[in-house]
Protein backbone atom coordinates (compact mmCIF):
# COMPACT_ATOMS: atom_id res chain seq x y z
CA UNK A 1 0.00 0.00 0.00
CA UNK A 2 1.07 3.15 -0.65
CA UNK A 3 2.33 5.31 2.13
CA UNK A 4 -0.41 8.52 2.75
CA UNK A 5 1.41 11.84 1.16
CA UNK A 6 0.61 15.39 1.24
CA UNK A 7 0.08 17.91 3.76
CA UNK A 8 -2.94 15.97 5.32
CA UNK A 9 -1.23 12.36 5.10
CA UNK A 10 1.56 13.45 7.87
CA UNK A 11 -0.71 13.08 10.35
CA UNK A 12 -0.99 9.04 9.88
CA UNK A 13 2.28 7.27 10.70
CA UNK A 14 3.52 5.41 7.71
CA UNK A 15 7.13 4.06 9.26
CA UNK A 16 8.51 5.96 6.14
CA UNK A 17 6.91 9.03 6.27
CA UNK A 18 7.62 8.51 10.29
CA UNK A 19 11.21 9.22 9.37
CA UNK A 20 10.57 12.81 8.19
CA UNK A 21 8.97 14.12 11.37
CA UNK A 22 11.43 15.68 12.90
CA UNK A 23 10.48 17.44 16.60
CA UNK A 24 9.92 20.69 16.69
CA UNK A 25 12.24 22.19 19.42
CA UNK A 26 15.60 20.84 18.04
CA UNK A 27 14.28 22.54 14.57
CA UNK A 28 13.49 25.81 16.40
CA UNK A 29 17.00 25.75 18.04
CA UNK A 30 18.14 25.31 14.53
CA UNK A 31 16.22 28.51 13.37
CA UNK A 32 16.96 30.23 16.32
CA UNK A 33 20.62 29.83 15.52
CA UNK A 34 19.80 30.82 11.63
CA UNK A 35 18.15 33.35 12.58
CA UNK A 36 21.19 34.64 14.83
CA UNK A 37 23.67 34.32 11.94
CA UNK A 38 21.40 36.58 9.47
CA UNK A 39 21.23 39.38 12.16
CA UNK A 40 24.87 38.82 12.88
CA UNK A 41 25.77 38.78 9.27
CA UNK A 42 23.72 41.81 8.05
CA UNK A 43 25.56 43.95 11.20
CA UNK A 44 28.93 42.54 10.24
CA UNK A 45 28.14 43.51 6.84
CA UNK A 46 27.07 47.33 7.58
CA UNK A 47 30.04 47.50 10.10
CA UNK A 48 32.42 46.17 8.43
CA UNK A 49 32.34 46.91 4.80
CA UNK A 50 29.60 50.30 4.86
CA UNK A 51 31.11 52.03 7.70
CA UNK A 52 28.66 51.04 10.75
CA UNK A 53 26.11 52.71 12.51
CA UNK A 54 24.73 56.26 13.27
CA UNK A 55 21.49 57.92 13.55
CA UNK A 56 22.02 61.25 11.77
CA UNK A 57 20.97 61.03 8.47
CA UNK A 58 24.38 59.97 7.24
CA UNK A 59 24.74 56.48 5.02
CA UNK A 60 25.53 55.27 8.74
CA UNK A 61 21.88 56.21 9.63
CA UNK A 62 20.95 53.76 6.17
CA UNK A 63 22.98 50.95 7.50
CA UNK A 64 20.27 50.74 10.31
CA UNK A 65 18.17 50.34 7.39
CA UNK A 66 19.02 46.46 6.68
CA UNK A 67 20.06 45.50 10.26
CA UNK A 68 16.16 46.15 11.46
CA UNK A 69 14.67 45.20 8.57
CA UNK A 70 16.32 41.53 8.69
CA UNK A 71 15.85 41.58 12.98
CA UNK A 72 12.63 42.57 12.51
CA UNK A 73 11.11 41.53 9.36
CA UNK A 74 12.36 38.19 9.12
CA UNK A 75 13.66 37.38 12.28
CA UNK A 76 11.31 38.43 15.22
CA UNK A 77 8.19 38.35 13.14
CA UNK A 78 9.47 34.57 11.93
CA UNK A 79 8.85 34.11 16.15
CA UNK A 80 6.09 35.79 16.40
CA UNK A 81 4.48 33.64 13.98
CA UNK A 82 5.99 29.82 15.53
CA UNK A 83 4.41 30.81 18.84
CA UNK A 84 1.38 28.45 18.49
CA UNK A 85 3.67 25.49 17.02
CA UNK A 86 5.06 25.42 20.62
CA UNK A 87 3.27 22.10 22.01
CA UNK A 88 3.42 24.04 24.97
CA UNK A 89 1.40 26.70 23.73
CA UNK A 90 -1.73 23.98 23.27
CA UNK A 91 -2.14 23.56 26.84
CA UNK A 92 -4.05 25.34 29.78
CA UNK A 93 -5.21 28.95 29.48
CA UNK A 94 -4.50 30.18 25.43
CA UNK A 95 -4.20 34.32 26.68
CA UNK A 96 -0.51 33.90 27.79
CA UNK A 97 0.24 32.73 23.78
CA UNK A 98 -1.64 35.50 22.42
CA UNK A 99 0.04 37.99 24.60
CA UNK A 100 3.50 37.07 23.36
CA UNK A 101 2.62 36.53 19.66
CA UNK A 102 1.40 40.04 19.76
CA UNK A 103 4.23 41.28 21.76
CA UNK A 104 6.78 39.35 19.32
CA UNK A 105 4.79 40.61 16.37
CA UNK A 106 4.50 44.29 17.90
CA UNK A 107 8.69 44.53 18.40
CA UNK A 108 8.66 43.14 14.97
CA UNK A 109 6.69 46.19 13.73
CA UNK A 110 8.33 48.68 15.69
CA UNK A 111 11.91 47.71 14.46
CA UNK A 112 10.60 47.91 11.02
CA UNK A 113 9.20 51.29 11.22
CA UNK A 114 12.44 51.97 12.69
CA UNK A 115 14.21 50.81 9.80
CA UNK A 116 11.62 52.66 7.51
CA UNK A 117 12.86 55.97 9.13
CA UNK A 118 16.27 55.29 8.75
CA UNK A 119 16.21 54.92 5.12
CA UNK A 120 13.63 58.05 4.31
CA UNK A 121 15.82 59.80 6.77
CA UNK A 122 18.95 59.19 5.00
CA UNK A 123 17.36 59.72 1.08
CA UNK A 124 15.89 63.29 2.39
CA UNK A 125 19.08 64.53 4.00
CA UNK A 126 20.76 63.83 0.57
CA UNK A 127 17.95 64.89 -1.63
CA UNK A 128 17.20 61.32 -3.23
CA UNK A 129 13.49 60.77 -4.26
CA UNK A 130 12.08 58.18 -1.86
CA UNK A 131 9.42 54.90 -3.30
CA UNK A 132 10.58 54.35 -6.44
CA UNK A 133 12.17 51.12 -6.79
CA UNK A 134 10.41 48.12 -6.70
CA UNK A 135 12.31 47.08 -3.71
CA UNK A 136 10.69 49.96 -1.73
CA UNK A 137 7.18 49.74 -3.21
CA UNK A 138 7.66 46.14 -2.36
CA UNK A 139 8.64 46.99 0.95
CA UNK A 140 6.33 49.61 2.25
CA UNK A 141 3.45 47.51 0.58
CA UNK A 142 4.70 44.41 2.93
CA UNK A 143 4.93 47.02 6.09
CA UNK A 144 1.50 48.40 5.15
CA UNK A 145 0.20 44.96 5.17
CA UNK A 146 1.89 43.62 8.39
CA UNK A 147 -0.11 46.76 10.23
CA UNK A 148 -3.54 45.91 8.82
CA UNK A 149 -2.74 42.36 9.81
CA UNK A 150 -1.67 43.38 13.78
CA UNK A 151 -4.52 45.89 14.20
CA UNK A 152 -7.21 43.03 12.69
CA UNK A 153 -5.32 40.42 14.61
CA UNK A 154 -5.40 42.32 17.90
CA UNK A 155 -8.81 43.70 17.52
CA UNK A 156 -10.75 40.12 16.71
CA UNK A 157 -8.44 38.25 19.10
CA UNK A 158 -7.21 40.12 21.83
CA UNK A 159 -10.32 42.69 22.19
CA UNK A 160 -13.44 41.01 23.18
CA UNK A 161 -15.77 42.79 21.12
CA UNK A 162 -15.45 40.29 17.79
CA UNK A 163 -18.45 37.87 17.88
CA UNK A 164 -17.76 34.42 17.48
CA UNK A 165 -18.02 33.97 14.23
CA UNK A 166 -16.34 37.06 12.85
CA UNK A 167 -13.36 35.71 14.87
CA UNK A 168 -13.85 32.30 13.12
CA UNK A 169 -14.16 33.87 9.18
CA UNK A 170 -11.12 36.04 10.00
CA UNK A 171 -8.48 33.17 11.41
CA UNK A 172 -7.81 31.33 8.25
CA UNK A 173 -7.43 34.58 6.75
CA UNK A 174 -4.96 35.97 9.45
CA UNK A 175 -2.72 32.47 9.07
CA UNK A 176 -2.33 32.99 5.32
CA UNK A 177 -1.83 37.01 5.51
CA UNK A 178 0.74 35.46 8.04
CA UNK A 179 2.46 33.58 5.58
CA UNK A 180 2.01 36.07 2.64
CA UNK A 181 3.66 39.08 5.00
CA UNK A 182 7.05 36.83 5.44
CA UNK A 183 7.69 35.63 2.11
CA UNK A 184 6.72 39.70 1.31
CA UNK A 185 9.70 40.47 3.38
CA UNK A 186 11.77 37.83 2.44
CA UNK A 187 11.78 38.71 -0.95
CA UNK A 188 12.14 42.64 0.18
CA UNK A 189 15.09 42.10 1.59
CA UNK A 190 16.45 39.97 -1.31
CA UNK A 191 15.82 42.73 -3.81
CA UNK A 192 16.73 45.03 -1.21
CA UNK A 193 20.39 43.56 -0.97
CA UNK A 194 20.80 43.04 -4.78
CA UNK A 195 20.19 46.75 -5.15
CA UNK A 196 22.45 47.95 -2.09
CA UNK A 197 25.53 45.90 -3.77
CA UNK A 198 24.78 47.58 -6.91
CA UNK A 199 24.80 50.81 -5.23
CA UNK A 200 27.81 50.34 -3.36
CA UNK A 201 30.24 48.52 -5.65
CA UNK A 202 29.91 49.90 -8.60
CA UNK A 203 34.13 51.88 -9.08
CA UNK A 204 37.33 50.41 -9.33
CA UNK A 205 38.06 46.73 -8.37
CA UNK A 206 34.86 46.27 -6.09
CA UNK A 207 32.69 46.49 -8.35
CA UNK A 208 29.70 44.08 -7.80
CA UNK A 209 30.53 42.31 -10.95
CA UNK A 210 33.88 41.15 -9.83
CA UNK A 211 32.38 39.71 -6.94
CA UNK A 212 34.49 41.05 -3.94
CA UNK A 213 34.80 39.42 -0.55
CA UNK A 214 32.02 42.16 0.28
CA UNK A 215 29.56 40.64 -2.74
CA UNK A 216 30.17 37.21 -1.92
CA UNK A 217 29.43 37.86 1.48
CA UNK A 218 25.83 39.59 1.18
CA UNK A 219 24.56 37.51 -1.43
CA UNK A 220 25.43 34.82 1.26
CA UNK A 221 23.61 36.57 3.81
CA UNK A 222 20.47 37.27 0.95
CA UNK A 223 20.74 33.00 0.76
CA UNK A 224 20.19 32.70 4.37
CA UNK A 225 17.59 35.04 4.85
CA UNK A 226 15.84 32.86 2.14
CA UNK A 227 16.60 29.75 3.97
CA UNK A 228 15.21 31.30 7.11
CA UNK A 229 11.88 32.16 5.42
CA UNK A 230 11.41 29.05 3.97
CA UNK A 231 12.23 26.52 7.30
CA UNK A 232 9.64 29.16 9.20
CA UNK A 233 6.97 28.60 6.19
CA UNK A 234 7.57 24.92 6.28
CA UNK A 235 7.48 24.46 9.76
CA UNK A 236 4.00 26.67 9.48
CA UNK A 237 2.38 24.59 6.85
CA UNK A 238 3.47 21.04 8.49
CA UNK A 239 0.37 19.92 9.36
CA UNK A 240 1.73 17.81 12.69
CA UNK A 241 3.04 20.46 14.23
CA UNK A 242 -0.18 22.39 14.16
CA UNK A 243 -1.87 22.33 17.52
CA UNK A 244 -3.88 19.69 17.61
CA UNK A 245 -7.02 21.24 18.49
CA UNK A 246 -7.28 24.70 17.09
CA UNK A 247 -10.91 24.84 18.13
CA UNK A 248 -10.48 24.35 22.19
CA UNK A 249 -12.73 26.77 24.02
CA UNK A 250 -10.03 28.80 25.23
CA UNK A 251 -8.96 29.53 21.63
CA UNK A 252 -11.45 32.29 22.04
CA UNK A 253 -10.31 34.03 25.33
CA UNK A 254 -9.85 37.65 24.68
CA UNK A 255 -7.26 40.14 26.66
CA UNK A 256 -10.24 42.19 28.02
CA UNK A 257 -12.58 39.49 28.93
CA UNK A 258 -16.51 40.92 28.50
CA UNK A 259 -19.11 40.06 31.12
CA UNK A 260 -19.60 36.34 30.33
CA UNK B 1 -19.60 28.34 19.48
CA UNK B 2 -15.99 29.29 17.94
CA UNK B 3 -15.95 28.57 14.17
CA UNK B 4 -12.97 26.28 13.37
CA UNK B 5 -10.14 28.19 11.51
CA UNK B 6 -6.69 27.59 10.98
CA UNK B 7 -6.00 25.06 7.87
CA UNK B 8 -7.32 22.27 9.18
CA UNK B 9 -10.70 23.77 9.84
CA UNK B 10 -12.18 24.81 6.48
CA UNK B 11 -12.79 21.12 5.81
CA UNK B 12 -16.28 21.79 8.44
CA UNK B 13 -18.61 23.96 7.34
CA UNK B 14 -19.37 26.49 9.52
CA UNK B 15 -22.04 29.10 7.56
CA UNK B 16 -19.06 32.32 8.36
CA UNK B 17 -16.35 30.46 6.68
CA UNK B 18 -18.40 28.88 3.40
CA UNK B 19 -18.23 32.69 2.87
CA UNK B 20 -14.75 32.24 2.17
CA UNK B 21 -14.99 29.36 -0.14
CA UNK B 22 -14.71 30.48 -3.53
CA UNK B 23 -15.13 27.64 -6.23
CA UNK B 24 -11.92 26.18 -7.80
CA UNK B 25 -12.70 26.85 -11.31
CA UNK B 26 -13.63 30.43 -10.92
CA UNK B 27 -10.40 31.34 -9.30
CA UNK B 28 -8.36 29.46 -11.95
CA UNK B 29 -10.18 31.75 -14.43
CA UNK B 30 -8.72 35.19 -12.87
CA UNK B 31 -5.34 33.08 -12.54
CA UNK B 32 -5.43 32.67 -15.52
CA UNK B 33 -5.97 35.80 -16.62
CA UNK B 34 -3.78 37.10 -14.06
CA UNK B 35 -0.83 34.90 -15.83
CA UNK B 36 -1.65 36.26 -19.36
CA UNK B 37 -1.23 40.03 -17.83
CA UNK B 38 1.81 38.89 -16.43
CA UNK B 39 3.44 37.90 -19.64
CA UNK B 40 1.77 40.78 -21.57
CA UNK B 41 3.45 43.34 -19.36
CA UNK B 42 7.18 41.54 -19.45
CA UNK B 43 6.57 41.27 -23.30
CA UNK B 44 5.31 44.57 -23.59
CA UNK B 45 7.71 46.20 -21.19
CA UNK B 46 10.71 44.56 -23.76
CA UNK B 47 9.29 45.87 -27.03
CA UNK B 48 8.21 48.94 -26.35
CA UNK B 49 10.67 50.39 -23.79
CA UNK B 50 13.69 47.65 -24.50
CA UNK B 51 14.19 47.30 -27.77
CA UNK B 52 12.04 43.92 -28.74
CA UNK B 53 13.58 40.52 -29.60
CA UNK B 54 16.59 38.98 -31.28
CA UNK B 55 18.72 35.79 -30.82
CA UNK B 56 21.88 37.30 -31.74
CA UNK B 57 23.99 38.00 -28.45
CA UNK B 58 22.74 41.43 -28.48
CA UNK B 59 20.41 43.74 -26.20
CA UNK B 60 17.58 42.25 -27.73
CA UNK B 61 18.41 38.86 -27.09
CA UNK B 62 18.66 39.48 -23.22
CA UNK B 63 15.17 41.16 -24.09
CA UNK B 64 14.36 36.96 -24.22
CA UNK B 65 15.25 36.46 -20.39
CA UNK B 66 12.53 37.89 -18.67
CA UNK B 67 10.01 36.96 -20.94
CA UNK B 68 11.10 33.46 -21.04
CA UNK B 69 11.53 33.15 -16.98
CA UNK B 70 7.99 34.86 -15.83
CA UNK B 71 6.15 32.88 -18.58
CA UNK B 72 8.19 29.61 -17.40
CA UNK B 73 9.05 29.94 -14.02
CA UNK B 74 5.78 31.61 -13.04
CA UNK B 75 2.97 31.29 -15.60
CA UNK B 76 3.49 27.72 -16.68
CA UNK B 77 5.42 26.18 -13.24
CA UNK B 78 2.34 27.71 -11.17
CA UNK B 79 -0.20 26.01 -13.86
CA UNK B 80 1.83 22.82 -13.73
CA UNK B 81 1.61 22.55 -9.47
CA UNK B 82 -2.48 23.51 -9.62
CA UNK B 83 -2.96 20.15 -12.44
CA UNK B 84 -3.83 17.83 -9.13
CA UNK B 85 -6.17 20.31 -7.46
CA UNK B 86 -8.92 20.15 -10.81
CA UNK B 87 -11.85 18.27 -9.21
CA UNK B 88 -11.45 16.22 -12.83
CA UNK B 89 -8.33 14.90 -12.01
CA UNK B 90 -10.24 13.87 -8.70
CA UNK B 91 -11.59 10.82 -9.84
CA UNK B 92 -10.70 8.00 -12.75
CA UNK B 93 -7.04 7.47 -13.88
CA UNK B 94 -4.85 9.33 -12.60
CA UNK B 95 -2.24 8.97 -14.90
CA UNK B 96 -3.04 11.37 -17.47
CA UNK B 97 -3.26 13.99 -15.17
CA UNK B 98 0.42 12.93 -13.73
CA UNK B 99 1.19 13.16 -17.62
CA UNK B 100 0.03 16.41 -17.92
CA UNK B 101 1.63 17.77 -14.76
CA UNK B 102 5.00 16.60 -15.77
CA UNK B 103 4.55 18.08 -19.26
CA UNK B 104 3.66 21.74 -17.92
CA UNK B 105 6.67 21.04 -15.76
CA UNK B 106 9.09 20.09 -18.37
CA UNK B 107 7.59 22.95 -20.66
CA UNK B 108 8.46 25.44 -17.74
CA UNK B 109 11.60 23.82 -17.41
CA UNK B 110 12.41 24.35 -21.30
CA UNK B 111 11.84 27.72 -21.50
CA UNK B 112 13.80 28.44 -17.88
CA UNK B 113 17.20 27.25 -19.78
CA UNK B 114 15.97 29.12 -23.25
CA UNK B 115 15.75 31.94 -20.67
CA UNK B 116 19.27 31.08 -18.77
CA UNK B 117 20.82 30.70 -22.61
CA UNK B 118 19.65 34.11 -23.95
CA UNK B 119 21.50 35.80 -20.25
CA UNK B 120 24.47 34.18 -20.41
CA UNK B 121 25.40 34.39 -24.36
CA UNK B 122 24.50 38.47 -23.95
CA UNK B 123 27.31 38.49 -21.04
CA UNK B 124 29.54 36.29 -22.73
CA UNK B 125 29.16 38.21 -26.22
CA UNK B 126 29.64 42.07 -24.10
CA UNK B 127 32.46 39.94 -21.99
CA UNK B 128 30.25 40.83 -18.66
CA UNK B 129 30.90 38.22 -15.85
CA UNK B 130 28.50 35.93 -15.32
CA UNK B 131 26.50 34.63 -11.92
CA UNK B 132 28.09 37.43 -9.22
CA UNK B 133 24.69 39.14 -8.03
CA UNK B 134 22.69 37.88 -5.68
CA UNK B 135 20.09 37.41 -8.12
CA UNK B 136 21.66 35.52 -10.24
CA UNK B 137 22.83 33.29 -7.82
CA UNK B 138 19.15 33.01 -6.57
CA UNK B 139 18.04 32.13 -9.94
CA UNK B 140 20.47 29.97 -11.17
CA UNK B 141 19.81 27.98 -7.45
CA UNK B 142 16.03 27.68 -8.56
CA UNK B 143 16.84 26.30 -11.70
CA UNK B 144 18.79 23.76 -10.25
CA UNK B 145 16.93 22.77 -7.45
CA UNK B 146 13.84 22.75 -10.24
CA UNK B 147 15.74 20.34 -12.30
CA UNK B 148 16.38 18.04 -9.36
CA UNK B 149 12.80 18.27 -8.59
CA UNK B 150 11.66 17.14 -12.19
CA UNK B 151 14.15 14.62 -12.09
CA UNK B 152 12.84 13.14 -8.63
CA UNK B 153 9.06 13.18 -9.65
CA UNK B 154 9.32 11.26 -12.63
CA UNK B 155 11.90 8.64 -11.62
CA UNK B 156 9.11 8.45 -8.24
CA UNK B 157 5.85 8.97 -9.43
CA UNK B 158 6.22 8.24 -13.53
CA UNK B 159 8.64 5.51 -13.79
CA UNK B 160 7.83 1.76 -12.35
CA UNK B 161 10.48 1.00 -10.40
CA UNK B 162 10.13 3.29 -7.29
CA UNK B 163 8.63 1.34 -4.27
CA UNK B 164 5.63 2.56 -2.61
CA UNK B 165 6.69 3.45 0.88
CA UNK B 166 9.34 5.68 -1.02
CA UNK B 167 6.97 6.80 -3.28
CA UNK B 168 5.35 8.06 0.16
CA UNK B 169 8.16 9.15 1.35
CA UNK B 170 8.96 10.92 -1.03
CA UNK B 171 5.64 12.96 -2.33
CA UNK B 172 5.35 15.32 1.02
CA UNK B 173 8.72 16.62 0.31
CA UNK B 174 7.50 17.25 -3.34
CA UNK B 175 4.88 18.90 -2.52
CA UNK B 176 6.68 21.12 0.04
CA UNK B 177 9.96 21.28 -2.91
CA UNK B 178 7.16 22.39 -5.38
CA UNK B 179 6.05 25.37 -3.43
CA UNK B 180 9.32 26.74 -2.67
CA UNK B 181 10.73 26.58 -6.10
CA UNK B 182 7.34 29.11 -6.83
CA UNK B 183 8.45 31.58 -4.05
CA UNK B 184 12.00 31.42 -4.88
CA UNK B 185 11.08 32.25 -8.65
CA UNK B 186 9.12 35.00 -7.41
CA UNK B 187 11.88 36.49 -5.44
CA UNK B 188 14.13 35.87 -8.71
CA UNK B 189 11.67 37.93 -10.58
CA UNK B 190 11.21 40.32 -7.81
CA UNK B 191 15.28 41.25 -7.85
CA UNK B 192 15.92 40.42 -11.25
CA UNK B 193 13.47 43.87 -12.22
CA UNK B 194 14.76 45.57 -9.95
CA UNK B 195 18.19 45.19 -11.52
CA UNK B 196 17.29 45.33 -14.93
CA UNK B 197 15.46 49.07 -14.36
CA UNK B 198 19.03 50.04 -12.22
CA UNK B 199 20.97 49.36 -15.44
CA UNK B 200 18.56 50.26 -17.72
CA UNK B 201 17.28 53.77 -16.37
CA UNK B 202 20.42 55.62 -15.35
CA UNK B 203 20.83 58.86 -17.74
CA UNK B 204 19.07 61.91 -18.35
CA UNK B 205 15.25 62.12 -17.44
CA UNK B 206 15.17 58.88 -17.58
CA UNK B 207 16.72 57.91 -14.32
CA UNK B 208 14.55 55.20 -12.39
CA UNK B 209 14.93 57.50 -9.68
CA UNK B 210 12.71 59.97 -10.84
CA UNK B 211 10.17 57.45 -12.05
CA UNK B 212 9.61 56.92 -15.51
CA UNK B 213 6.62 55.50 -16.91
CA UNK B 214 8.95 52.53 -17.78
CA UNK B 215 9.78 52.30 -13.80
CA UNK B 216 5.91 52.54 -12.72
CA UNK B 217 5.11 49.99 -15.72
CA UNK B 218 7.79 47.27 -14.94
CA UNK B 219 7.44 47.59 -11.10
CA UNK B 220 3.92 46.96 -11.46
CA UNK B 221 4.77 43.77 -13.70
CA UNK B 222 7.10 42.96 -10.51
CA UNK B 223 3.86 43.21 -8.08
CA UNK B 224 1.42 41.47 -10.20
CA UNK B 225 4.70 38.39 -10.48
CA UNK B 226 4.35 38.53 -6.53
CA UNK B 227 0.51 38.69 -6.82
CA UNK B 228 -0.15 35.75 -9.02
CA UNK B 229 2.82 33.49 -7.18
CA UNK B 230 0.95 34.41 -3.55
CA UNK B 231 -2.92 33.23 -5.35
CA UNK B 232 -1.20 30.32 -6.56
CA UNK B 233 0.82 29.21 -3.45
CA UNK B 234 -2.29 29.57 -1.40
CA UNK B 235 -4.42 27.97 -3.62
CA UNK B 236 -2.06 25.11 -3.16
CA UNK B 237 -2.14 25.65 0.67
CA UNK B 238 -5.92 25.40 1.00
CA UNK B 239 -7.27 22.39 2.25
CA UNK B 240 -11.04 22.13 0.52
CA UNK B 241 -9.61 22.49 -2.73
CA UNK B 242 -6.91 19.06 -2.01
CA UNK B 243 -7.78 15.92 -3.38
CA UNK B 244 -10.37 14.52 -0.97
CA UNK B 245 -8.45 11.18 -0.85
CA UNK B 246 -4.93 11.67 -2.04
CA UNK B 247 -4.47 8.17 -1.19
CA UNK B 248 -6.40 6.68 -3.85
CA UNK B 249 -4.98 3.20 -4.99
CA UNK B 250 -4.09 4.63 -8.57
CA UNK B 251 -2.13 7.31 -7.11
CA UNK B 252 0.65 5.14 -7.75
CA UNK B 253 0.36 4.03 -10.94
CA UNK B 254 3.04 4.75 -12.71
CA UNK B 255 3.53 5.40 -16.46
CA UNK B 256 5.33 2.32 -17.59
CA UNK B 257 3.76 -0.37 -15.07
CA UNK B 258 5.74 -2.78 -13.97
CA UNK B 259 4.66 -6.26 -14.19
CA UNK B 260 1.83 -6.62 -11.42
Amino acid sequence: MEAPGGAEGARCHHPAVEMLDVPFLPFCLLLGLLGFVCVAFVSAWCQYWRGGFAWDGSAQMFNWHPVLMVTGMVVLYGAASLVYRLPASWSGPKLPWKVLHSSLALAAFTLAVLGLVAVFRFHNDHGTPNMYSLHSWLGLATILLFSCQWLAGFSAFLLPWAPAWLRGLYKPIHVFFGSTILLLAVASCVSGINEKLFFSLKNGTAQYKLLPAEAVFANTLGLLILLFGLLVLGALARPSWKRPDADSPDSRQPLLAAER
